[in-house]
């Protein structure tokens, strides 16, 4: 074996992996290996217990997070540490909420990693946009209303760097976009005024929090309504907000009929297309 | 139990799922159970026969594919299929390339199911344009590149509802967006001349094709190069194209180095971090 190939296989290593939005078996095939062989792992705390059982019992397990009114661990410290034990031959995964590469840091993390001679791999996960929303049924794009979807931040919203919330509502609108926004929530009476000015205030809106988890809540409004019903349904983080013409439907579902059209309930058993036989005798048991 | 529990018990259903891009090891344990317990599936013809073997041997499986040169199977023909089979009493699971929700066409099935008294789950999968990105090393967000990313399809080009690239390319720029185009190799004449009146001519292109699977290729140039790259490089379909500043370090590794800094081979077991005594001994084994 040359020298090369054996240092490749030797060499130190940190695993970042994606635990999904919380749903434990949301997690992939290639992020249960890479926990169950780990020796160390570093987890950020919107990662669930369920997730942490495909651990190894001998791995030391270091939370890391940096929510709940606690000190939050400074992500220089996660840095070091990752090196550390990675050249001290530990088997490293940074285990983190969705995917690591979409508002995961994963990026910051690969550039440290390598430039201080260690290895990384990175296991994808579903990211909590799209978890909320298909919890909900909603697709984030469709053929009818949404020839693509934005995934954004709203938390870097007084950074030096502003987004131009209005022309991005512009984009959505012109091309036909759904926006998912991360983080917004602390920010959502800007979000709103600014997103009215380039889509209209009848758009659509679903406020997730803890997307895919038991506790999972969720509001269906109009984005003029935003601010109002975060309040009044008392919604906080970590929540995603998924805006756009995909959640007309829902939309109308919570919208009560007007007394000239009242709502008929029909359960699903008295569908027509249920007199089928199979389905007669399915529902007979 | 009550009537109404036992009927949505035995309710005809049908569960759409997501099969990642192509590795097998990203599909979800969700959708692995899935799968598993389906007596019909109807599976697309992006997804990999690996994904197959976690079916049962009595399933029955039906290929829907529309890709390969082919007669497509009408969507019609396989939205009626899944209702009668779901009618007929069957597991019916229907198997997509990457997600359900993101450019599955799952929104317009699940309205179709519901519509006839089916009832549909939906189990996400790693996007293709996530996991392209991914296996480069590339984050599709970064806290200095980019505050969110765009997946859009290049597919929607001549429909009626043109998408404005001049517009979005402004938008990406100024929001610090990246933009995955999935779809837009026939269109990467137009999407070039389009987005570069937005973003910069040197805004880094990188085309992957064949995402995840072993026989995945790609090319990495900017975005004044992206037709001349695909023709060079014989890159077609399927492909997704990932446009931004996150790909700055993998094209700058592309462009050779200038004369007066010449590169200089340092091997990772070099590194003066590697003089960590624990990775002396990993190294001289």
């Amino acid at each position: 074996m040359s020298k090369h190939t054996t240092a490749n296989c030797a060499a130190p290593h940190v695993t970042l992996v994606g635990a999904g939005p919380g749903d434990p078996e949301l997690l992939t095939l290639k992020a249960v290996k890479a926990i169950a062989a780990a020796t160390v792992l570093l987890v950020d705390d919107l990662v669930s217990d369920e997730v942490l059982k495909h651990a190894s019992g001998s791995a030391r397990i270091v939370h890391v997070g940096k929510r709940g009114g606690c000190q939050s661990t400074p992500q220089a410290f996660i840095e070091k540490l990752m090196v550390q034990e990675a050249l001290a031959g530990e088997n490293v995964v940074r285990l983190k909420g969705g995917d690591p590469f979409i508002f995961g840091r994963g990026g910051e993390e690969v550039t440290y990693l390598q430039s201080h001679g260690v290895a990384v791999k990175v296991v994808n996960g579903i990211t909590a946009g799209l978890a909320g929303a298909t919890s909900l049924g909603v697709p984030l794009t469709h053929r009818d209303h949404a020839h693509g979807v934005v995934f954004v931040t709203g938390h870097a919203k007084h950074d030096d760097s502003d987004i131009d919330w209005v022309g991005l509502a512009h984009t959505a609108a012109q091309a036909k976009l759904t926006l998912v926004v991360y983080m917004g929530v602390k920010h959502a009476a800007e979000l709103q005024r600014e997103l009215c000015q380039g889509l209209p205030g009848h758009t659509p809106v679903a406020i997730v929090q803890n997307a895919s988890l038991p506790h999972q809540r969720h509001a269906v409004c109009t984005l003029s309504d935003l601010c109002d019903t975060l309040t009044q349904q008392a919604l906080g983080s970590p929540s995603v907000m998924v805006i756009g013409d995909v959640l007309q439907g829902l939309l109308a579902l919570q919208t009560p009929a007007p007394v000239e059209q009242p709502l008929i309930e029909q359960p699903l058993y008295e569908h027509p297309l249920l007199d089928h036989p199979q389905a007669q005798r399915r529902f007979a048991r």
